[in-house]
């Protein structure tokens, strides 16, 4: 048997098939190409469900369920959509639609775009085996998942796990959220820009001028600092402050076995995670006497979204 | 059948019968007179416990089994306490000594107090009835526990639930634990203590003066606004602010059914609650889409340690 997972975005609908262990077999990918009716929507759901599994060869029989990720507030119980901003959709009743479209030959499941993500890296990815893990995603925000006990911890009203909107600078920056001083406005890759930006202003003979060229993005600081750029290094000493700040709140609060990270910004390795482990481990609750989180980079990258979304058809025990 | 409670903190042992609705039949208390051994700590719990149950005119057969909270990390699957600062326990078998001590004729089961606490009031209190709950007590610094689907959630080492020490200003006040901007820092008594103290050094007109007459504590804020001083109003204003801070980043994260709050500013009843509510609201993710957790005073007191230590002998379905 194989599961289907749907990653359903503002941008793109994405769908893979996924064996029992995780891995991805085969996957495709279509435009969300909103604006149109949510009927148009989930019909392309099911459409581009088809076409995967036919590509990798398995037919409806042998699908064992049906799982999809999607921003905003998912109420996994009732399979609806209440909320989700980008596409205006309030109450939308996702799972019966594309149960609907596949006439119940198995089960359809719904949940939060970056729980499934979680569950994912939980499931097949960096956190595999252990019983409870974060997964923090670094990018344009911060997106987090948690998994407590093998499940998804997703509040009580569906709207947990949104650690990127923890203040960790009482009256900071404004964030898009409407408080001031979010970690996703320091450690996200935006923030981690902003910070690289007026480093630069300040520090007119830095080479992440050069290096920038007019574009300034996340990179920038991480290759000033190996060439030994003295402004470079203060941005990104900064940058991983904020992180280990943000996450040291996270362990001191739930103390999971695992924290994973993700994002563009994990691709500077031991250069970002050395020091964010040195510094967490400084600041954690009962350092240095007591065992605590071990701090891991995601290993599934984009296709976190997918396997989790299909692996929420098995029950792990 | 009934159930023995016991809190043992640095100061006091304290032990209660309580019954399957988590009412408290009788209580008694005896000092820890630390320093002492570890052996006549234990005996002197098993001594009190026999004792309130013989006052409240029960046997040991009529016992179902008997809890005990103590601060530090406790393990509850060893029934070890693995490390306690105040009493310089490391690895001590509370469970076991407290066990023989009683011939195994009931369930001993220790947690922290922190999280016996909160499931007291998950159990008997402000937060009965309820799935998910967490427990915010604002006391010298700020101690918290979380319960998710019926159950204490205590990270994977033992050392979760600490939410006072989530740096809600980072490179703000030293904390005890080490940090700088840990949130009870700024919203414990202490906290307040400590802003009530500089608006007083800044206002030396204010009435709080006169109200504290040589001693700050934490009511004078709240006295001197209810006479409509504006320096004691800063001060509550302030003080809330960093509350609702720390509680909206609580709600984020995890999203209980129900916040409780309890310790002694809580007395202030409506003149903290109503504008900490208010703000929260202003501020939580999703608001004023979303249906969120709502936020209640603590009704158990003093008791909820006791309480929540014999009812943990209850497996709540």
């Amino acid at each position: 048997m194989v599961y289907i997972g749907v990653d359903l975005g503002g941008t793109n609908i994405k769908a893979g098939v996924v064996d029992s262990d995780g891995q991805l077999i085969r996957q495709s990918s279509i435009p969300t190409a909103y604006p149109r009716s949510t009927e148009e929507i989930c019909d392309d759901i099911v459409m581009l469900s088809r076409h995967v599994l036919e590509q990798s060869g398995f037919s409806v029989n042998q699908v064992a369920g049906l799982g999809i990720g999607c921003p905003g507030i998912i109420n996994p119980n009732t399979g609806v959509v209440e909320y989700w901003s980008n596409l205006s959709w309030r109450n939308v009743p996702l799972q019966r639609y594309v149960a609907d479209g596949f006439r119940d030959v198995f089960p359809v499941l719904i949940e939060n775009d970056a729980n499934v993500a979680a569950y994912g890296e939980f499931y097949a990815g960096s956190a595999k085996g252990v019983d409870s893990a974060i997964v923090i995603t670094i990018g344009t925000g911060i997106g987090s998942g948690v998994i407590i006990n093998s499940k998804i911890l997703n509040g009580h009203f569906y709207g947990g796990g949104e650690f990127g909107h923890m203040v960790i600078q009482h009256g900071g920056r404004l964030c898009t959220c409407g408080r001031y001083g979010c970690f996703e406005t320091y450690a996200s890759a935006t923030g981690l820009i902003n910070l690289t930006r007026e480093e630069m202003e300040r520090s007119p003979g830095s080479l992440m001028h050069k290096l920038a060229d007019g574009e300034v993005n996340g990179r920038i600081a991480f290759d000033a600092m190996k060439q030994g750029d003295k402004a470079g290094t203060r941005v990104v000493d900064l940058f991983i402050g904020y992180l280990a700040c943000g996450i040291t709140n996270i362990i001191n609060a739930l103390q999971p076995e695992v924290l994973s990270i993700g994002g563009g910004v994990c691709n500077e390795g031991d250069a970002l995670l050395l020091p964010l482990r040195e510094k967490v481990f400084r600041e954690v609750y009962g350092s240095p006497f007591l065992q605590s989180t071990e701090i891991r980079i995601c290993t599934l990258g984009n296709d976190a979204g997918i396997i989790g979304a299909a692996m929420m058809g098995i029950e792990v025990v």
